[in-house]
């Protein structure tokens, strides 16, 4: 199948190329290597130093044999856009093309306002590319189970049935998204229904949880197909930051209670689901949601889990409590439905201990490029505006408002001894 | 109270305007004229000869001893709006400042493109401008009713609440928009929920139905006040348009079965929906959603009004059934609640017989301005570009599907005549 991956360079969107690759289907990489520049932006860096696209691909044919093809350009530009489905003429385009990061979108005004116009006019563009050149092909949306929020009631798949004063109608879920980040998403999904209503497209939006882990059969190949490693506080996912603050023996940096509950999954599994819905396209007309995730876990669960995990490798790691820099229910119900992607032959990979000792080898394999100062903290959802890049001469702060010492501090996110207040200057 | 009329130029806005003037508020426009650019863009002219602004505000000045104050610029640019929020220090803002017209943004990708990043980013401003310097300030922002869609169950205001497996939550209403217009709407909606909910900002998202007449008390006070009355294609709302082709003989154009329902308002009730939320605000953290029009009529119930209007006034009046430009449904179930507003002291003006009797004489008046080849259908929204301008040697062409010659041509919505494929070169 050809297959063109828009985000071809990032997180998710390597490894998806490797794996599509890898399993025999003709892959094209779209990017324009903004997520790289982020990094220069916000002066941060993956903690696996990745290699640029150009060699990563030459390894790649090298041991594999195997040819991706890229086109270096943005989304954003119709003209590059249209240029590449019109020459690739993919049968379907996993379009992981966006800005990713909800702090990100929540720097101040122009962080906010790129994120939506960026993603919003990348997705348009690509329908409307779809629409003039390539109408039968399969769109493959990454969205995110933030689109959802955390309801009182369970989350289905995209629709759910409603009966309302006698009553009865199917409709798109009702979305309460906690950042401008995820706001871009749902008018993504908004746009994307239309499209399939209007003009006949197909389409399967991928509402996908918080992906961890690094490695995938395919970039453990070769040290230059090595993948990205955020553990930064504007991309680093939760749980890729645990691991490296547990095997540097920094505190796992929990905001609030912790009682935030969320779907997660494994990035070996982000790179299978997407194959499935490669594999078993939406039918013409048709806007399909899928939850992409495996298992849900509050944030204190995660944490609990690295401080197990790190115990076994003989580490000592500390939990901590910051005041939560989001605005969100630190405590909640959360039920949501992820069964269509198992029912298209998933088969997950469930978080364990093996896992997060590979994390954390990774990290401790990595640890002098670990920059401590990057993992905090500082954009405040309640402001406007924040200043995040550090100054030299001001190190940053580590503001605990409740913590334990170790993993019997009596940490049970019921009952946490809160230090309201305290500053710990926290320095490695 | 002071408020500012963000987009005080245009059709609503303009008598929202002097409603609140005369009224005694002290009242700010702010507006780039974009409305009367895409006039000129489309070739079309408001069936009422307006005059510029500022010869509009001289007048209102003169009549009635108010001044509104005006800011000329664009609510994109983030630097002028806020410039205007810190000097103006409105009480409440009023936002019509959008581009309107479902049709516009279903022209192509480019106006597409413009539609959503020019109502988004104008809206994100505002939110930003108001959390930055004005977090008191009630926004009271135009949304509109087509943001739900036809549903098959009861449409609340803004917000429902749902029994589901056992739990219950009240949640956002599903939105499911019908043009790349609508769906700005509804990025804005979910735009200002957020940042009432992270900021504690105050709104009201007035879900606004079709809006009908062209006078209020205000601008019928000179000639140099008189509102825009649009009847062409893209800007023309639909009762207002079948009043100009009833006065001049032209056939009232249907768009397929007509059984298509919505809610409706005339401008009157626009106005005083706009000063009853100013003067009942929000709760600061509070997105308040008011479904605001008085009446539901299908658009084959329209024509019928019209049609028995024209009659009383000695007019031949047809009806004829074109094929629908727009993907919706031609007949549907449609009860949307609105109910909020009435209880906060709003008094409909209902349709009736003279308001239509005034709005076919006013376009009486102007008949030398119609051009009627502006009101035939050419942006299908099934196409992804449609080539919108006439070319002299192309007349525009009546393509009639079914129709009735007179009231009583059995035309019923329910087993009206189709005259699949006839074409019929109406000339004046």
């Amino acid at each position: 199948m050809r297959i063109a991956v828009l985000g071809g360079d990032g997180y998710c969107g390597w490894a998806t190329a490797l794996y599509l690759s890898m399993k025999g289907h003709s892959v094209a990489i779209v990017d324009n290597f903004a997520r790289r520049q982020w990094d220069h932006e916000l002066g941060v860096q993956t903690l696996t130093p990745i290699r640029p696209l150009s060699d990563r691909l030459r390894v790649w044919q090298r041991l594999t044999g195997n040819t991706i093809e890229s086109f270096v350009g943005d989304v954003t530009d119709y003209d590059f856009l249209s240029a590449v489905i019109k020459s690739f003429e993919p049968e379907a385009v996993v379009h992981f093309a966006e800005q990713r990061a909800a702090p990100y979108s929540m720097i101040d005004r122009k962080h906010a306002v790129f994120t939506q116009v960026n993603n919003v006019v990348g997705t348009l563009n690509l329908l409307f590319a779809l629409r003039e050149f390539q109408p039968e092909c399969h769109l493959i949306k990454l969205g995110t189970m933030g689109e959802y929020g955390t309801p009182n009631i369970d989350i289905e798949e995209g629709y759910i049935t409603i009966e309302h004063n006698g009553r009865k109608d199917t409709v798109p879920y009702p979305k309460q998204p906690g950042s401008f980040y995820h706001l871009s998403k749902v008018h993504d999904s908004h746009n994307i229904m239309f499209a399939c209503k209007t003009w006949g497209l197909r389409a399967t939006d991928l509402n996908q949880g918080v992906v961890y882990g690094t490695l995938t059969d395919e970039v453990a190949l070769d040290e230059a197909l090595i993948n990205r490693f955020d553990y930064d506080e504007v991309f680093g996912t939760v749980l890729n930051r645990f691991c490296v603050q547990a095997a540097i023996g920094y505190p796992l940096t929990v905001y609030g209670k912790g009682g935030q509950t969320r779907g997660f999954l494994d990035i070996r599994d982000t790179v299978r689901c997407v194959e499935i819905s490669c594999l078993n396209p939406a039918a013409q007309g048709e806007c399909r949601v899928f939850n992409q995730f495996t298992e849900q876990f509050s944030v204190l669960d995660l944490a609990r889990m690295v401080q197990n995990a790190g115990e076994k490798l003989g580490l000592t790691v500390t939990v901590e409590h910051l005041s939560d820099p989001r605005v969100e229910k630190e405590e909640h119900y959360y039920n949501a439905k992820h069964s269509k992607l198992i029912e298209l032959g998933l088969e997950p990979h469930l978080l364990s201990d093996s896992l997060l000792d590979s994390l954390m080898n990774v990290a401790l394999k990595h640890r002098d490029r670990v920059d401590t100062a990057v993992m905090l903290p500082r954009i405040n959802w309640r402001q406007p505006s924040n200043q995040r890049r550090a100054q030299s001469d001001h190190e940053p702060v580590l503001e605990i408002v409740g913590g334990s010492a170790g993993r019997n501090g009596g940490n049970d996110g019921s009952g946490q001894r809160i230090r309201a207040g305290l500053k710990t200057k926290v320095r490695r």
